[in-house]
Parts: C-alpha cells; structure tokens; sequence
C-alpha cells in the first residue's frame, strides 16, 4: 500500500545540548514557533498533534505531556497524543501523523519531539534510560545501554574484524560535520587520536563512541495534497515508511552484528516507496553509539553486512562522499534529547531535500532517508522521503 | 469527514483487581490471547499493534513497553506502538488504530491496554499517577487527583445541589452491576449507608467514591470492511470517534462544573457520526470518582447541565434504565488499571452492542458511546459504536 499524500512542509529544531534554565514545556513551544508562525503556518490550521517524549515521568516526574506541551505551545484544546518508543519517540509520532493525514481525518497535523535530560543527576538519566530495556531480564540485572551496544561492537569487529579506529572515524567524521551546525551540542571537530583517547565506557567502547545527554526539541507540519501547496513552495513527500520490532531483551536475537527490526522496516519503507537502496542520496540513521551507526549503514542496504566500516574509511559516507550519512552531525555531535531525535532527523532530511542545510547541505538531495531505532533496535521507524519536484 | 471502514471484530479484558503474581506482560499476552486465537482472529493476520500504557516506568520500571509486550503476546516483530495520556491511554491507542485501518495501510490491528499498579507502595502509586496533572504548577505542590476531584464535587454541589448521597448513590449502581460481572475487582453490591461512610478521601469525596488500584488488560481486533466479515458475524462500526484537550492545571479552566475537553471530544465524535445524544442507547463513562460519570453524562449531553445527579437519582442510569451508564460497573467497582481502561470501555461498548454481555446486558443495544478521559480531563476521547446490522 503506497502512502498517498503527506508532505512535510516545514521543521524546524531548538538547539540541541544542555540547556540550563530552559524547561521542557519553553522547548517545545520554541520548536513549534519555528514551524508554524515563523515556517508561514499560521496555528490555526493545525488540527491535532502528535508528540514523542520519552521518560519525562522519571526525569521531571511528568507524564500526560501531550496537552501540557499543546498548551504551551498555543495550540489548547486540539487532540493530542504522546507516543513513546525509547529512542524511537519521535519517529512512531512522526509515524502515527503519517496516518492521521492518510486516513483523511486530518488535512495539516503537527509532530513534535521532546526530552529534557539534563536537569537530573547522570545516575538518574542512566536509570531513566534503562527503562528502554527489559527490565526483569537485562536492564534490572545491570545491562545498561553502553554494555548491550559494546556486544555488538565486539560481535561486529569479531565477524568482520571491525576496528576502534574504524569507530572513532565515525566520530571524528560527526564532529566535523557538527562543526558547521549551530544548533549542535558540539560544534568543533575532533581528531582521530581524541576519539581514541582510551577514556572506556563499556569496552572497546570509549567516551567518544557514545552520543552525549542532551535537551532539546523538534518539530515539523504535515500536510495533505490538498494543502501542502499553500504554506511551501518545497513540500517533501513522505514516499515510504517502514516499522518493526525485535525481542526487547538480547537473549530473543540471533545476531548482534545486525539489527533485525532495522532491516525489516527499511525493507518495508523501500517497498512502500517502490526504490531500493540505489536510489537514496543520503540517510540520517540513528548512532546512539558510533558503532550503531555502522551497522545501520548496512542494515538499510546502503552497503552489505560488514563492509559499514570500510565505507566509513573511505570517505563514501562523508558529507561530500557517495552516501553522506548524518550530514549535519548525527546524534553523536548534535546531541540526543531522546523523544525530540527522531523529529529531528525528519526536519534534518527535510531541509537537506529543500536545499536549506547550509554549511551542512549534501551534494544530491532528491531522495532521502531517515533511520531512528528505540532501545537496543526493538522499535525501528524508517522513513523515505522526496522532493516534490524530484 | 466521517470514518468509513473501521469495525471491531473482538475484544476481551483480563479480570481486573489485585491480580497477585501475575506480571505486566502476563496481563496483556492473556488479554490478547483471548481477543485473537480464542475469538477466531489468527495472530497471523494482526499486521500492527497500538497499545496504551500509563506510567510503567514509575510503576514497575519499564518504558518501552510495545515491543516488550508484543513478544510476549506471541507477536514478535510486528510496528508496536506504545500511547500515553494518563488514564485515556487505552483510547488514544484505540484512536491511533482507528486511524491506521482508515489509512488503508492495515487490514487487521490489535488495539491492547495494561497496568500493573498494585506491586509497590500507594504512596509510590500515588506519586505515578500524580505525573498526570502539571507537576511545576499542580501535583508538584501537593494537589492529587481526589483534591482535584474534590474541588470539581464543590463546585457541582455548590451551583446544582448535588449531594454527597447522589454521588454515593452512583457507587451504589456500579457495584450493584459489578455484582454480576465476573471480571470485576469487587463483585458485590453496597448499601447506600455503606457508600455514605465517612472515611474521607478528600472531602466531599469518600473511600467509595473513588475507583480502586487495580491489574488487568484488555484487547480488541480492528478490522476494515474487507476483512471484517471473516472473523465475525456480528462486526460493530465505529462510527464516531473525537478527541480534544484542555489546559492541563486548572488554573486554565474557566468552570470545575463540567470538563471542556470532554465536551468538545463528544460533539466532534456526534458530528461525524451525524448522531445526537438521543439517538445512543447506552454509555461507558469514565468514572474515576462518582463525581466524574454525573458530569461525564452531562458533557455528552446525555443530560443537561446539572441534571446529572436527578438522572442517577431517578434510576435513568442503572441498567435497566432510559440511558444505562456503565452497565458492567465502571472504574469504580470493575477497576482502573490505567492504560488498560480506555480498552476495556470499548470491549464492554462492544460486547454489549453484539448482546454479549450477559447479566449485564442492557436491553436497547444498537448504539453505544465512550467516554475515556485523562488526568483531570486534560485529554479526552469519545468514540460512538453501532452494531453493523443496526
């Protein structure tokens, strides 16, 4: 079943990083002033809105934070819903304004993404996190997060002879690319030897091989065919869009060199979209850590299973290489305030596609890609997109 | 914009109580279990999962809960998506899919609920469900949910003259009809001298106006008119669905008589259903305390403001009345695991609209409503249900 009529028409993303005084509600409500008012969207033309937050509950004892947020943000009394999917908040709100616009409910929907993390003491923010995972099998019994995607990394480097340095260029290669994006968390490049610098997280993965915790918010307009002419004269077309899961806890997977809920909603949206790896000019995929990002080159197809790394070396997924992956900086040097990163990749892709990255735009961008997993891969949203033009 | 191929096919709830031993994932796999195999919907055919979930991760320390539940329930891989709005969490996911069979993009969904609430502390209870009010300017400062409701009962008693025995009179009712429904958490009736006990909660309100901490689940198959037909005989149309939200602090509310949200979601969902309140033969309110189901059968116009008590009063409301209001025993005597309820008021609207009910089933059933609202109405959802013969 293709999708047949959603356009994104505009996104727009706070500053991503520690935010110090700025709350969760003052986020949103920033995010949502970009794409509308300031995006040529007036208010009144949205209908309902769709939110990813995360763990507000166990960071700023905050649930039901969709009609909070809404009201912040001006837009009281519309319906509104959170979505939560760990990692994937924001692209399973992204998702379900997909099928409010599809099922012709709605002809103009907001999404929008959120998370204030830092706030809270580091112990409190791992806590929180761990609540990604099963908690009777893994997270309760101490497998924090670094510690399931350091199995991987050894898994991959095991299989594949994978390296640190090969991690590391993933690094060094989003600091560059953060280095030209003021709304980054980091904006300065590092070299390879800092990302080596053997300040170990959980082995072989080091200080720098993780994204940092972060505040922030992002948003975006969805429209119909009907509509989306009339606020931009670049709409994006949502062409394809793909979600699965995997078993929560790591003793329900058969391997940890790939991740099969990843594979499976790539291989959804490419169908749904009727193209295949070929035909996309860059992705925005999710590296949590930077191994993860890796793996994710090659589990949507854009290179076979253990040759990420080698296209990493190579240059090919560098801003200006074959495949940019994370052109603007990815989570690892943007930041990751979890329910805002999954809408923050669709404005990403979007403004590549529209030609409005700035320092940050890719060489091609007809056809883009986003890729947001939840936990350790169990929710993966991925999501095509065109130029209307295109 | 009316919904044109949305059907239930089954549903089913776990019993609801202090279900001791039996874990959030239990709860949910049997709810599922019963709504799919044992309702003649092979699990093969669910193509996505919507689930609601209120606070798992102050409750039982667990977010993520799609992917996790969708596992154990047999449903490994499927796009699962987790919904939060505090106590209407179950109807926002019943909402996201009736909108993806409206899509086109399903055929056949599962739409599930689950709360474990009764393995730690009322006081840590307490604190969760406090995440559902605006912690900077409400529940942070010390007003929970009776003290909101309780203010909500003056305001009523004040302007109307309703009185402490008309809302004792309406847990009255509920656990008279909950005394024939083998699912609920209490299964026996209660004098009005008993409901009248002094043990204030928070004055006027009283230990038996207040809906219970409860476990249990529930599940209910989506299908589209291509599809429906071959699971069941009797599928029942959703013909109306409208969600609204309201400032989150009452400090936005202009009345504590009635609830804006709730008034905007039912006229939005008559509308599209092009029905009026004269034309619902029963109603499942979401009756958190007394005073909530007399204001909810006000806001759905099923009566006039302030009549809502004389309604209760005159026996309108009881099961074999004019219009019966929840007719199995509402939240107050079946239970209210949080995210479970919004479900489970569409498997009761459902079971009683196919004459399914048993002893509790009202006599005039073509026509049937929810009402599902979230933190002090904040969020609500009203969804109007036809029997497709009907």
């Amino acid at each position: 079943m293709p999708l047949k009529k959603t356009f994104i028409v505009s996104g727009a993303q706070t500053k991503f990083g520690a935010l110090e005084g700025v709350t969760f509600r003052e986020m949103l409500a920033e995010a949502v002033d970009k794409a509308t008012i300031q995006a040529g969207v007036p208010k009144k033309e949205i209908q309902a809105v769709f939110l990813g937050t995360f763990n507000p509950e166990m960071l700023i004892h905050q649930g039901h934070t969709a009609p909070l947020l809404l009201d912040y943000a001006g837009l009281r009394g519309l319906p509104a819903t959170r979505h939560e999917a760990a990692c994937a908040s924001g692209a399973v709100a992204l998702r379900a304004g997909i099928m409010a616009i599809e099922s012709g409910l709605y002809d103009t929907v907001l999404v929008g993404g959120v998370e204030k993390m830092t706030s809270v003491s580091t112990n409190k923010v791992t806590e929180a996190l761990a609540a990604a995972a099963d908690d009777e099998f893994e997270s309760g019994v101490g497998l924090t997060f670094p510690g399931v995607f350091a199995l991987a990394a050894v898994a991959h480097m095991n299989r594949y002879g994978t390296t640190q340095e090969d991690m590391a260029l993933v690094a060094v290669k989003a600091h560059k690319n953060a280095a030209s994006n003021p709304l980054a968390q980091f904006q300065k490049e590092i070299t390879l030897e800092k990302a080596m610098t053997p300040k170990f997280v959980a082995w072989p993965l080091k200080l720098f091989d993780c994204s940092p915790i972060s505040d922030g918010a992002a948003a975006l307009v969805l429209s119909s065919d009907k509509k989306a002419k009339q606020y931009t004269d670049t709409p994006v077309k949502i062409v394809g869009s793909g979600q699965a899961s995997a078993s929560m806890n790591l003793s329900g997977r058969s391997d940890l060199t790939s991740f099969e809920a990843s594979v499976a909603a790539s291989r959804s949206a490419y169908k749904m979209a009727n193209l295949t790896p070929k035909d996309i000019d860059f992705a925005v995929v999710h590296d949590c850590f930077t191994i993860a990002e890796i793996i994710a080159t090659e589990d949507i197809g854009f290179f076979k299973p253990g040759e990420g790394a080698k296209a990493v070396r190579e240059g090919i997924t560098a801003k200006d290489g074959a495949k940019p992956i994370n052109p603007t900086g990815g989570l690892k040097a943007v930041g990751h305030p979890v329910g805002a990163t999954g809408v923050k990749q669709a404005v990403e892709v979007y403004k590549e596609l529209i030609g409005a990255a700035g320092a940050n735009q890719v060489p091609k961008h007809n056809i883009g890609l986003m890729h947001n997993f939840g936990g350790t891969g169990a929710t993966c949203v991925v999501n095509i997109m065109r130029r209307a033009d295109a």
